[in-house]
């Protein structure tokens, strides 16, 4: 493998600086039919690179089927189907609509998202709401009334507080909020945790003046946003991708802007290789989990997941030393500190506004370069949750892209520039 | 330097059972002359074990005439000196009335002050309000109109929002907010942001009920309480002499109880060694500070300083490893690692509910044995902020006791106990 073209270096430096020069900020919350480009009110959106919908399978097209029941576009579950083979109801990739899915990643048209918009180049990133605490999610392939109950209390409790808590703030600055989080073990993928007190602190204020009006709303607002780790999640996600959005489209640049994974296989994005909605599919990832108690390994299984969004702008795995109490999940805290130094060989720069306290505010290892990681064979390193067979989040781990994405990449990439 | 009797151990171990199983839980908020026995209207209290008022030098001295002429006791400075002189005010340590002061460590009796009860063992513990984030603060020496203001500022606005917030909470329980902050980059001395954010949330609920009669005293104690690093040091104080009590009079102990300096000496409290009272004095403390911009070391001043007794409980330098951020301050995060763990050199046992993420949540190091400490010759890390000669706070750093100190106890103690 040589040594990059002086084109090359020149446009991975100019997508680096996108990454980093960007400037998310929260604007507003939304239907995502009045948010999502292109979306409309019969259409499904999952995680990872969009598939024909035979192709969906297990938790993912579980949670296909239950957004269809939820939004009332079928009675029952045949005629779901039926309506989904017909293509009455359509699916499509969340990316394709400025959205990232969590896991599974599941949208219908009147579900609320977060509209955050990068403040540098104007472009706009989208994410739905964290469920709750209960790992039966729809996110995580599982539809009932439970779930139905929980996705409603969320649409009409708490999103609309939420809603007027940001327009009455005027936008709610998140790079701030990101950043110092990295300085209070969150490394803003599998741990959230001071970002959720740092957004609810930024919101009091106006939570304030909103409780003379709805106080039961405010309430459970408030104890919807820090019940656990993962309400930031969505935030730092939205975010994550209105910042990798920035940086794609760079002409001759090998910087990976996206990652993701459908049930069926996972895919990257790199810079100077087509439209926002270009992914270079390989295999499916591969996992190192810590599962909850109860739960075998035999369990484990694929529903997708836009998550690594997050990594592919710095933090989650490449911000891991930032984020002991992950330790769990992602084995010692000096295991931890050495995965996230080899994430220095697979990337182009350092982010000069997410900074690891234990490595003297070294930047976030940032812009995934695919030469690198075919070079040292070190693939990036992904945070993230795990799903059950049955349903639900059964754990937590490390994820791996193959390795055969990045080669692939490298062809076309050879193939368009030479 | 022999190891110790099978009685020591014995009594060691009943010290460091009540260090760890204490429980302390915010109460109330009360003008010092009705929280802290024997406090009078006519009586100023300052850090470090008490001394005769002609001996208190520098920002301390200058800290109790400011406190004299805030509570109104005197007209001007040469009234307050003469009346400091002749004994009509009265100058006495903080710790003998339950209470410990921040640095130069003024109270007078007006002030409110945090009742902090120790649930497990009945007694409590007090500690004042932080003034804010200016430099210029009565506990660092300084009084001036500003400061005056913002004391007032302090009593009127916010202590009454904190008050009513408490008690409608029923109390607020801090051992959880102090643990769950050390896996947030805190240390519970100079750094206390996580802490300050997760006791925000626990008022929130009650905060909005009490901004439909009160809405700019809630917005203001909102802005006080997540303006810096500081609010909740004072509940970590409060929390640790609480604390530090509850582990003092065990027949036979050689643990410390506490720790402190005033501007003329460092002096410990040994567990099995006299009353509450009963200080043994030693040389002043030793420094290694970083200053901030603008300010030289020929600058630095002692004026005081109960927060010592936060190491005493096995937080702060005891728990440097779990607080990344400080290493402006601390040195690189790998000196800190090494530092702390020298602390468990000369503790008696590890705090089951202090961990520390870093440390493979090892319990931080709890319980400094006086004979374990002159073996050694490791004195214990204290985490303190560093006052200037023209008052104010002018950097942060490390403080180390003197080791005379612990000569002195382990004398007294040879002549107890044999």
């Amino acid at each position: 493998m040589s040594e990059l073209s002086k084109a090359t270096e020149e446009a991975n430096a100019e997508a680096l600086n996108r990454l980093v020069e960007s400037d998310p900020v929260l604007e507003d919350v939304l239907p995502a039919r009045e948010a999502l480009p292109g979306m409309t009110d019969n259409m499904i959106l999952a995680s990872g690179p969009q598939m024909p919908w035979e192709d969906y399978f297990g938790g993912q097209r579980e949670g296909i089927i239950g957004a269809a029941l939820f939004e009332g576009l079928a009675e029952d579950r045949p005629e779901a189907e039926a309506k989904l083979a017909s293509g009455e109801i359509v699916v499509d990739g969340a990316h394709a609509h400025g959205a990232v899915g969590s896991l599974a990643g599941i949208y219908s048209a009147s579900m609320p998202v977060f509209v955050v918009r990068n403040k540098a180049f104007g472009n706009a990133g989208h994410c739905n709401f964290y469920e709750g605490t209960n790992p039966r999610r729809l996110n995580y392939g599982v539809y009932d009334e439970g779930v139905r109950d929980r996705l409603n209390f969320i649409h009409e409790m708490v999103a609309p507080v939420v809603r007027e808590a940001i327009r009455r703030a005027g936008g709610i600055p998140l790079k701030s909020i990101m950043s110092r989080a990295l300085h209070m073990g969150d490394e803003l993928h599998s741990r959230n945790t001071a970002a959720s007190l740092l957004f609810l602190r930024e919101l009091v204020p106006h939570l304030l003046a909103l409780s003379k009006s709805d106080p039961e709303g405010v309430d459970k607002t408030v104890e919807a946003l820090t019940a656990d780790h993962y309400f930031f999640l969505r935030l730092s996600m939205a975010s994550a991708k209105c910042i990798a959005d920035a940086a794609h489209g760079v002409e001759g640049s090998s910087v990976v802007t996206g990652m993701g994974l459908n049930c069926k296989e996972f895919a990257i994005r790199v810079s100077g290789l087509g439209d926002l909605n270009h992914w270079i599919r390989g295999d499916q990832a591969n996992v190192e989990a810590k599962l909850f108690e109860g739960h075998t390994e035999d369990e484990i299984t694929w529903m997708g997941g836009d998550s690594a969004i997050a990594e592919t702008v710095g933090v989650g795995g490449f911000a891991q030393a930032a984020a002991f109490p992950l330790q769990r999940y992602q084995g010692d805290p000096e295991v931890m500190v050495k995965r996230n130094l080899t994430m220095y060989d697979v990337t182009v720069g350092e982010n000069t506004d997410f900074r690891i306290p234990y490595l003297k505010y070294r930047g976030t290892p940032t812009g995934i370069e695919i030469h690198k990681v075919a070079r040292t064979a070190i693939v990036p390193v992904i945070d993230m949750g795990i799903g059950g067979k049955d349903g639900g989040q059964i754990g937590a781990g490390i994820v791996k892209p193959p390795m055969n994405c990045f080669n692939k990449a490298i062809e076309e990439f050879n193939r368009a520039y030479g």
